[in-house]
C-alpha cells in the first residue's frame, strides 16, 4: 500500500488546486482511479443555507521581480507563493505598496505560510520571513495571471451498500494545494480505505466516502444530504492530518459517547499505543463543525495523529513530503479499517438462556474436567452470557469485561451457531 | 468603599443588638442609611412555623464585683461579657455559686466566648478562662440589669425590581453583637452590595435583600413569604464570614447544581484566585439551614471566606476589628457583585443558523484572510454558535470552552445585533 | 463462637462430599443441628433449565500400588487423591497409561490439585507433583471403588420471617471435600450467620439461608424458587472464602448499586478496615454467577476475605484448616451481621416538619445554651433533619454526611418518639 500511497501523493502534490476550477477537478479525477465517484455539482451563485458559492479559480503564471530582476515567489515552483484566490493583477509598484500584499510568517523565518481569500478579492504573495526582510528598495514588477469566473464546486461521493438501512460516512476534502499532512494524507487515507471497506465479505452498514473543499463544499453537500444523513447516519469520521510521526488522537463527535467516538476509542484501546482524547471543540477543526452544527449534530468525529495547529509545520511550506510517513500513514488507514470492524461487529446480542448460564459443556464448550483456574477464553464467554441480555452492545461488553471486541465477537458468534446467542 | 465600611462598621460594633429589642433596632436603622428597608414585624409570642417568637430583651448594665472590689465582666466594656439574653439577677453569692453561670473557653484562654440562651431564661457571664482562674474565694456581687418583655421580631427588606419575574435573594443576620467577620461582614457586605446592583443600567431578575435574626427571624419570614421565594427565586447566597483575609470558600446549596452554584463557582473560577467548595452541610451554617429545608429546597448557597468554625476566633471576642480585613470585605462584596454579573448575563441563546455554520466573513465577525492560527476572540465565537442550541445557557458554554462569561457574553451580543442570535 | 465453629469444622473436614450422595447429605445433617432445615430435592435426570441433574457418587477406597508395593494417593488419607466424581476402575496398567489419569499442579509442586470430573465419566487421581516426578517405571495396581447411580440432589433451606413481604438471602454450597477457606468456612458462616439474625428481637425483612450444592444445585434450586425470588428478594450474598487473614472484598451485584451492596460496602466503610470494592465478574466466582444470571439479575453480591483464585492455596490441599484462621471466620460472620443491621435499619425517614429546622430545644433535643461549636451528636440530627425528606434512605444519609448508620439509627428513632420523624 506505501508505494501506492506515495506514487499518488508524488502526482496530486504540485497541482494547485482550491475551493474550485481546474485543478481541483484535476486532483479529483486523479483520486477516482482508486475510488470510482459521483460527482455532485454546485453552480457559482448558489444558495447553501447561509452561504454563496464563490466564482472557480484558475491560474496561469504569478511572481514579483525585484529591482535587480530577480525573479521572486514563482508559484511554478511552489503553490504556497500565491495567495490562493488571489485576484489577477499586473503593474509596477514601490517596495512598500508590495508589501502589503506580501503575507510572511515572522515566527518561523524561513517557511511560507498557507494563506486563502475565497471571499474578498484581492491579490497577494506568501513568502519566507528571510526573503521579505531581504527585499531591496526599488520598483516591483508583479504579475499575477490568475482567473476567477462562474463555474462547479464538485462535491466527489462513493456509496458501498450495506445490509441495514444505516451508514457510517468518511469525509475529507482536497482544496489544499502542496501540503502534506494537512491535506493530502486525508484523501490518500479515503481513497484508500475505501477498498479496505469494499474488500469486506459483507457489510452490516452502508458507507459513503465524501471528497469536498472545505467548508463550503461540505455545507453545499449537507444543504442536499443533510437531512438523509441525520436519519441515517450512526457514525461517521473526518479524515485529516494522518501522515506525521505523531501519536494519534480522537477528536469526540459533539454527541461525545457516539457509537463513532465508543469505536474509535475501543479501536485505540485496543491498539495497545499511547494516545490521547479531546472533546469536540468548535473553536477549531475542520468540516466536523459542520457535520456537528447544533441542527444536524451527526455522530462526527475525527481520528488524527497530531491534531491541526499543534504542529508547528501545520499551513506551512513545511507541511511537505519530508514532514510526512507513508507508514504512518498506512498505519491510520489500517486503524481506520480497525475502526469499521469494530463497527461492524458491534452486535446487540441475546443469550437466549436468560435464567442462569447455559449447560457450556455438554456442547463441547466448557472443559469437562473442573480445573482450579477458568481459562481466558471460557472467561470471556462468561461474560458474554451474562452481559448479552439484548440491552449491552458488543462494544458495552468489551469495555466491562476487558476482553477485546474481536476476541468477543468471535466467540458470541459460535454461540450463534450453538443456539444459544442471538440478534437483537 | 473601605472607608465607608469601616465608619459604618465602627458605628455598629458597640450595639448591643440580640434577636430582639432597641440595640437591634438601632442597628437596622443604621444599616436603613445604605439600604431603605421596608420592615416586616412579628409579635412575641407569634407561632411561625415550629417556633415561637420570644420576648425582647434590652440591657442597662452588668457586672460583678469581686471581695476585693474589683469590677468584672463589665458590659459596658465588651458586650460578650454578658450572656446574649441574660435573666436580670442582682445579689451577693459565694464564689462557687457565680462560677455556675461563668462561660469560659478553655482552649483560648485568653478569649472571651459568644453565648446565648435566647429559649431558656438563665442569667450568666462570659469571661476569659485566665480571668475565672484568677478569681479570689469569698463573697460577689452580682449586677445584671436587663429586661425581657413582650415586642417585636424585626425583618429589613429591601428590593430591586427587574424585567422578569424572577428574583435573587441575599440573605444575612443582624443579632450578633460586637463580633467582626461572623457577623458585621455579613449585613455591611449586604448593604453595599445593595448600592452596586442598584447600579445597574438594567436588571433582568428582582433583586430582595433580607437583614434578619440568625433562625427565628429567617422562619418568621419565611412562615410569610416562603411561599413567594419557592415560586420565584432562582438563585440566593447567605451572606457571612466575608471579610477574614482567608481565601474564599463556596458552600453549594442543597440543590447542589442550582444556578446560585453554578454562578458562584464559574465567578471563583474566572477570579483564578485559589478557593475551596464545600458540600451544603446542615449540621453546620446559618440561615441556608432554613431556606434549604426540604419544604422549601431553595437554591440558597453561601460564599465565604474561611468558613465558620474553621477559625479560632470564630464566635469570641478575638473575632473583633484586627481580626478582618476592610480591603478583603471590600473584595467580597465585589465578588458578590460578580456573580450578579453572572446571573444576569446568563441568558440562553439560541444560534438562528443551526444547520452548519453561518457566514461570518460577510458580516465583518470573521477575518477574510485565512490564516494558519485562528484568533481567540473567534474561537469564542464558534464554541458560541455551536453550543448554542437553545438548551445550554451561558454558564454552560463558559464552562465547556472555558471562555469567561464576560468575553462570551459580549459575543453574544454583537451575534445578537446581526440576527444571528436570539434569547429563549 | 469460635470453639463452635473449630469443633463442626472438624466434623465436616473428612468427609467425602461431592455434588450429590451420601457424604453430601451427611454432612448437611451436621449442619441442620445449627440451623434447621427444609430440604428440597431433585431427582437424577430432572431437567433444571438448560442442565440436567446428574447421577449421586459414593467412595469405598481409592489407591494405586507402585512397582515397590508402595500405597500413593489413598483417599483415606485426603479426600482430594481421587477426581471428584471419579468412574470407578481397577486393574493393572504401565505408568504411561496411568499418566493419563494423574493431575498435578507444576506450579505449586507439593499441592494436590482438586479436580472435579462431573458430567463426563472418566477415573482418576490428584496428587502433587513431586510425587508425580517420583513415580517409578513399571505396572502399577489401581483400585478405584466408587459407585454412580441415580439419586438426589439436595438442597437445605432456613427461614426467619419478617414483618415486610421483602426478603434477603444467604446462599453457600456444600460440594468441596476437604477444602476449608473456599468451601467450609462458607456453609459454616452461614449458619452461624443464622443464628445471630434469628436472635434480632424483629426483623423487618424474611432471611432466607440456602445450602447448595454448587452450580447445579443453585439451578435446581431457582428453576423452582426464582420467580418468588425475583419478586422479593432486595438483596443477597453468596458466602464463600470468608475464613482467611485478607482484607475483605465486596464483590458487587450486577445490579452494581442495589441494596446489597450500599449495606455492604457501608458496613466495611463503618469498620474502618481496608477493603477492596470489586466489579461483579460471570468470569470468576460461584453461584452469584446464577442469582445473577440477566433472567434473574437478582441483587446478590459476595463479601469475601481474599477473592477466589487470588490465592495460590485456591483449589488445592494447601486450602486447609492451618491456611484459615477461626478468628478471620468469627469476624467475617459478626460483619455479615453489621450488614444485616444496616439492611434492617435502613429506613427511609420523612421529617413531619418539612419548613423550616423543628425547634428542638423546646423538646429537651438541642442545648439551650448557644455555644461556639455544635456537638457532634446535634449535627447528626441537623443532617438527618435535612435529608430526611421521604425521598433518601439512611444509608443514603449516612453517605452524604459521614456519620454512621448505627448513630444515624438511634437519633432517627429519638426524632419519632418526639413525632418528628415518621417512616415512609
Amino acid at each position: 500500500m506505501k508505494m501506492d500511497l506515495e506514487n499518488m501523493f508524488d502526482r496530486l502534490w504540485p497541482i494547485n488546486r482550491s475551493l474550485m476550477g481546474p485543478a481541483y477537478r484535476e486532483s479529483l479525477d486523479i483520486l477516482s482511479e482508486k475510488m470510482p465517484m459521483k460527482k455532485h455539482v454546485f453552480k457559482t451563485g448558489a444558495k447553501v443555507f447561509d452561504w454563496t458559492v464563490p466564482k472557480e479559480w484558475s491560474v496561469n503564471e504569478a511572481y514579483f521581480i525585484d529591482p535587480s530582476g530577480n525573479k521572486h515567489a514563482d508559484v511554478s515552483i511552489n503553490n504556497l507563493y500565491l495567495l490562493s484566490y488571489s485576484a489577477p493583477f499586473s503593474g509596477k509598484i514601490s517596495l512598500q505598496e508590495l508589501k502589503q500584499h506580501l503575507h510572511t510568517l515572522p515566527d518561523i523565518p524561513d517557511a511560507i505560510p498557507y494563506v486563502t481569500s475565497y471571499y474578498s478579492e484581492r491579490w497577494g504573495f506568501c513568502i519566507s520571513n528571510n526573503e521579505y526582510l531581504s527585499l531591496e528598495e526599488g520598483e516591483y514588477t508583479v504579475v499575477i495571471d490568475t482567473a476567477l469566473y462562474p463555474g462547479d464546486l464538485v462535491i466527489g461521493e462513493a456509496v458501498l451498500p450495506g445490509t441495514s438501512g444505516e451508514e457510517v460516512i468518511f469525509s475529507t476534502y482536497l482544496c489544499h494545494p502542496s501540503l502534506a499532512n494537512n491535506e493530502l494524507s486525508g484523501p490518500l487515507g479515503l481513497v484508500f480505505l475505501y477498498n479496505l471497506v469494499k474488500s469486506l465479505p459483507e457489510r452490516r452498514f452502508t458507507y459513503r466516502f465524501i471528497i469536498s473543499a472545505e467548508t463550503i463544499g461540505t455545507i453545499a453537500y449537507l444543504s442536499k444530504y443533510g437531512q438523509h444523513l441525520k436519519e441515517k447516519v450512526v457514525a461517521g469520521f473526518q479524515m485529516t492530518c494522518i501522515a506525521d510521526k505523531g501519536n494519534y488522537t480522537y477528536k469526540r463527535s459533539r454527541q461525545v459517547e457516539s457509537l463513532a467516538d465508543r469505536a474509535a476509542m475501543q479501536a485505540l484501546k485496543e491498539s495497545g499505543l499511547d494516545h490521547s482524547i479531546v472533546v469536540f471543540d468548535p473553536g477549531d477543526g475542520s468540516d466536523e463543525r459542520q457535520y456537528c452544527s447544533p441542527g444536524f449534530n451527526l455522530p462526527v468525529g475525527s481520528l488524527m495523529r497530531t491534531q491541526y495547529g499543534k504542529y508547528k509545520e501545520y499551513h506551512t511550506s513545511l507541511d511537505n513530503k519530508e514532514f510526512i510517513d507513508f507508514s504512518a500513514l498506512e498505519d491510520s488507514i489500517n486503524t481506520y479499517f480497525e475502526i469499521v470492524k469494530i463497527i461492524e461487529s458491534n452486535i446487540t446480542w441475546k443469550n437466549v438462556v436468560g435464567y442462569c448460564e447455559p449447560q457450556l459443556g455438554k456442547r463441547g464448550l466448557y472443559p469437562t474436567l473442573g480445573a482450579p483456574a477458568m481459562e481466558n477464553h471460557v472467561k470471556a464467554m462468561m461474560w458474554l452470557i451474562n452481559y448479552a441480555d439484548g440491552t449491552n452492545d458488543l462494544i458495552d461488553i468489551a469495555k466491562i469485561s476487558g476482553f477485546s471486541t474481536t476476541k468477543l465477537s468471535a466467540i458470541a458468534e459460535n454461540l450463534e451457531k450453538h443456539d444459544l446467542f442471538k440478534r437483537v
